[in-house]
């Protein structure tokens, strides 16, 4: 499957390492590829997104437009807190496609650990989704790091991960791809308002990181 | 142990039973004793509440400052939209005893599924914690249904309770507790200003209680 990763972060590189060793077509969708392939840090070294693009050119790094032109299914991988903006560079080219948000709401503002900048009452997937009522949103992946996502065997036991939307034939082809990443208990809530149930879990994450040392665990629904 | 249960609801009497058939000398807290015992349903009969009470001889129900005031250890299961109402009864009652706070701030003004009235960057615990300063609090089983707080043996696998307080000693008061009630996974997550995490965690049990059609199921934390 052609698929776009949006987004150049931990996240979306370790997406887009993975589904194409899965043998997908992706690429990889930034604001602006020339200045991403040339980002420095304040050494003047190369940051780790520029050489990972180097390193890997069986991965274009296009525009968020033209990577979402390119693509039969979408991941928006961005920062929760630029998601909006970014997706609004792919408007038109989305429309009718599925589009994985595996982002967070989270608020850096006031140090760690973060808030979310919406709850409760709406969720980042829903605005996602009301933003772009022509594009299938179904909010999955977000409740664990960016290694479990892709490698849920690093965990010793099989572990749950969520998926909401407002579509069934969107969500089965969201849960074709979570299990040719290895993922095997997988829960469909309902639609894209139980997003605010995965977004809201964050805060508990960031507590249970704390309080074990370690970003490599995940909730399994015991029933 | 002498242990006040604050709260005469399904929470409330599920912990004074267990606790009290554990061999602990148990006490129900209620604003008002003599009408708890009479209330009657539209058909005039008594509530469950008020057969519990009667059927159960071996649990006193006492007002909030009396329970308070008999216990070494009470434990706050009164709906979280009272709760810190409830607890002003019991003012000086409990001071330097610990206080096991298993509420939620769950807001059903708006209808099914509830919001929270606190949260992100405040939770329930801490304001109980705040408005009584003397109290330990420690935050906990606020994550699972009253049947598994009590008889966490009816999941096939063990799974996760969460801690949260200020103070290691009331901590260990209450893993000692949470150990006699069957617990096996007690996981400290810090300060009581991570009640937040467990608290914000409700929003997607209500979606997973939902999704799976039971409210039988918790956590684990795979690591």
């Amino acid at each position: 499957m052609r698929i776009a990763v949006l987004g150049t972060g931990l996240v979306g590189r370790a997406l887009a390492a993975r589904l194409s060793e899965l043998g997908h077509d992706v690429c990889l969708g930034t604001r602006d590829p020339a200045a991403t392939r040339a980002t420095t840090d304040a050494d003047g070294h190369l940051t780790e997104t520029a050489r990972w693009v180097h390193t890997h050119p069986e991965v274009p790094l296009l525009t968020f437009a033209e990577a979402a032109d390119r693509s039969e299914l979408a991941i928006n991988a961005t920062n929760g807190s630029v998601s909006l903006l970014a997706l609004e560079a792919t408007r038109g080219h989305l429309d009718g496609k599925v589009l994985l948000d595996v982002s967070n709401p989270l608020d850096f503002s006031g140090g760690f650990p973060p808030t979310l900048f919406v709850k409760d009452t709406d969720s980042l997937g829903e605005q996602i989704q009301a933003a772009f009522p022509d594009v299938r949103v179904v909010k999955t992946l977000n409740t664990m790091n960016a290694s479990l996502m892709v490698h849920p065997e690093e965990l010793s036991e099989a572990h749950t991960v969520f998926v909401s939307g407002n579509e069934r034939a969107a969500k089965q082809d969201t849960v074709e791809l979570l299990r040719q990443l290895g993922h095997e208990d997988i829960l469909d809530l309902g639609d894209i308002t139980t997003a605010r149930g995965t977004e809201m879990y964050l805060p508990l994450w960031l507590r249970t990181m704390q309080a074990l040392g370690t970003a490599s665990f995940n909730v399994r629904i015991i029933r």
